[in-house]
């Protein structure tokens, strides 16, 4: 794992809270993806080697929607940059994490993304995540 | 804001997670640091250019206490770096943002910290921190 490559942020809004995100970085957004495999409107924001990802549902089966309805707005996952994520993936197995997809699936910003349970690592749900060449 | 400094996350037993993030990033925790002041037993991890701190309360009236009997383990705070604080923290102010301590106090790390209210980020709690030199 190289870095933190971004944290999700879920929020109600999109709209209101890239005014917010806006004011607190000093700059807009520098892209806005819609991701209809997984009902969410996503909105990205640079802060130096890492990212800030906004997440808003676009319908109630939306993950994010379930999120919000459970916990609230807030820190929603931490996205790990990894070189090889297949190695990666074998290797987190191997020492007993869940690996809630263990093949890669397309997330947003051009990556190959997988994700560990929360319940495998103190609530955190982490994501790991290798740039598409 | 120059960067994510670190990630805050809310555990129950520290000696528990150092494990399971031992594993996570294939080495052990550079720094377990004790917050009188705070209520916390804390141990840091690095990434590349980030951290990971672990936080776990020292008494029921820690913040973390409270955190986790409200909301379970998980992400508690994102903390990012500034050069100075002071500045950021008026700029903030007067963006309509609500600073938690509006005098910078020390935090964990040796470093001056401020922190955000999260109903004026959609729920994140946000710290600012500034290396003491």
């Amino acid at each position: 794992m190289n870095k933190i490559e971004h944290i999700g942020i879920a929020v109600a809004n999109l709209a209101d809270s890239l005014l917010i995100y806006e004011k607190l970085f000093g700059e807009p957004a520098y892209k806005h993806e819609q991701i209809a495999s997984e009902g969410v409107n996503t909105a990205f924001f640079r802060n130096g080697p890492n990212k800030i990802e906004l997440l808003e549902a676009t319908n109630p089966a939306s993950p994010i929607a379930k999120f919000i309805a459970k916990k609230g707005e807030g820190m929603h996952h931490i996205a790990f940059e990894v070189n090889d994520i297949v190695t990666e993936i074998a290797r987190l197995k191997s020492e007993g994490f869940i690996i809630l997809n263990e093949t890669p699936k397309k997330g947003a910003d051009n990556k190959l993304v997988a994700f560990l349970h929360p319940k495998s690592t103190n609530g955190v749900l982490i994501e790991l995540c290798q740039e598409i060449r």
